[in-house]
């Protein structure tokens, strides 16, 4: 099976990078002698922790604003999100000057509603369901005329997260290996379409909680297993692949790895003693599979994205001594 | 009266800059729009909280350990310290290939000693008191022949440390004030030797917690005055100025700003939150200064020098919630 033509090319991630780059962090490379010896590679970390609104989210978001004609802009954009991508498309609004609609649970933490308000976003909740979310943000869009940014099934989308390698390239332009981890599939895709066009020997993993094991039940079965009731501290990861993300990890992904919770906290808690800095969960999950050996990536130079870093300082997952 | 003539000029700084750069890093500029909105400045964090051994102490250790002579060398270096400085010596000198005895407190925390140890250093225990430390250091001098590095009464280590701030103006070139936490005054003294030589028209001002004021009092008073029980939770910031740093200060330096704890913790969680950056309290004390507008910039283009990011992550100082 071939993938559909319609997907981004190198080409377009030069020009969604073109697009974005006034508008986010070009995020440095970060590497720790001891991450090296402890996996026995050599370790490059993109900081998308370091991004706007903290997560490598705010590329994809900015090139589909971006790259709306302005009569379709001026209606504004809309979605449905808890996480990442509502702020960071309410940002991308926001650069452009247009209305951004956000649809969130009203389930969803306060601080995250509250950074999509102050990033002048308009909310409407609804309950916590995707039914429910998916209504609502129908009824948004009847209303205003705004377009809908899906946070990953979209060619817009995904040639903005591919932004991420192709910056991490360039800096360090003879890797062998990327790490990602993988949610929906957004960044996975991106990350994979770019660097196997470019560099053709590269390897491109992808790495998922145990506990949310869509992405690597469906690569095995070479068919999209939907997820189903998943269960891990790594909440960006949740989501479902769509036929378009599972269709490019299919045909340009060479491995699924995946790794148990403790492993998960293990590695957040490693980065930011070593590295000094935050990670979410999410991120961790990559850098987790390195750390517990999952890959074959010995004594190689290996990417990796550090997704996102928005956590609730009050609520850490490791517990304080007596 | 003037500066001391044998204190590292510019060209010194440069001159340890060549000699130290390939065993550090170059850490990344950080900025943040909600930071620039909060504090009424451009803000430009030079993150030595990335740097090796997460703090800017590598770069002095480095420079005193490679300034030595072959001869000097062989016999390794010897200092006293719980803190950063000990890790920077153990890894200046397994850098160099030679020995390095660190007299550390009998109440060092054990990550400190464990760290030091990986680094393959001698440790030699004793009281933890000021008496007891110079006169272990002194025996193993007399015992080693080891070249005794100060913390920051040192020429050597001066000029390393004011190798932050010369990578960031070549990165900044335009700043129009630098602020810098202040303990002992070795950064301090670095930065502002760097910075008022090479752009006559910068400020440089220090930052220092309330409850350890010495430096504030010294600068007001002009003449030096010992810190006397300090107590705050910015452990790197205990330490009194030397006759040295606080020549420089008195002839560098444009102003002193006391934090009180309150906000030293909320800088550093603010750093934590919106920055995704582990900065330790010493570190946060400069952003808190800015941060609770105690210094003249406003709408002015200013470095901070993130000193470090070292902390236990068992003990935050913010509670969690019930």
């Amino acid at each position: 099976m071939t993938t559909p033509t319609s997907l981004p090319n190198a080409a377009a991630i030069r020009e969604a990078h073109a697009r974005i780059k006034n508008y986010i962090h070009r995020t440095p490379v970060l590497t720790s002698r001891t991450l090296n010896e402890l996996t026995g590679a050599s370790v490059y970390l993109k900081a998308e922790n370091l991004q706007k609104i903290g997560a490598f989210k705010a590329r994809g978001a900015h090139n589909a604003v971006f790259s709306l004609s302005g009569t379709e802009a001026a209606r504004g954009v809309v979605t449905h999100s808890s996480g990442n991508h509502a702020a960071a498309l309410a940002l991308a609004a926001s650069n452009r000057g247009i209305p951004a609609y956000i649809v969130m649970p009203s389930n969803a933490a306060k601080t995250k509603v509250a950074s999509v308000r102050r990033l002048g976003a308009e909310i409407t909740f609804c309950e916590p369901t995707l039914a429910a979310r998916e209504t609502t943000a129908a009824a948004v869009r009847q209303r205003t005329g705004a377009a809908f940014v899906h946070p990953y099934d979209d060619d817009r989308v995904i040639a903005g997260q591919g932004t991420a390698v192709l910056e991490l390239l360039e800096d360090v332009p003879d890797l062998q290996a990327v790490v990602v981890p993988v949610g929906g599939g957004g960044l996975l895709s991106g990350t994979a379409l770019y660097a196997k066009e470019t560099r053709p020997g590269i390897r491109v993993y992808a790495a998922e909680p145990l506990m949310a094991d869509d992405a690597s039940r469906s690569f095995q079965a070479r068919r999209l297993i939907p997820q189903t009731a998943p269960r891990t501290i790594a909440d960006g990861l949740l989501t479902s692949m769509s036929a378009r993300t599972f269709a490019v990890m299919r045909d340009h992904v060479d491995d699924v790895a995946t790794v148990d919770e403790a492993a998960i906290v293990e590695a957040m808690r490693f980065v930011w003693e070593i590295l000094k800095t935050i990670v979410e969960p999410s991120a961790a999950v990559a850098v987790a599979a390195l750390l517990r050996r999952k890959l074959p990536v010995d004594g190689q130079r290996v990417g990796v994205i550090l997704s996102g870093g928005n956590v609730d300082l009050d609520r850490l997952p490791w517990e304080r001594p007596a």
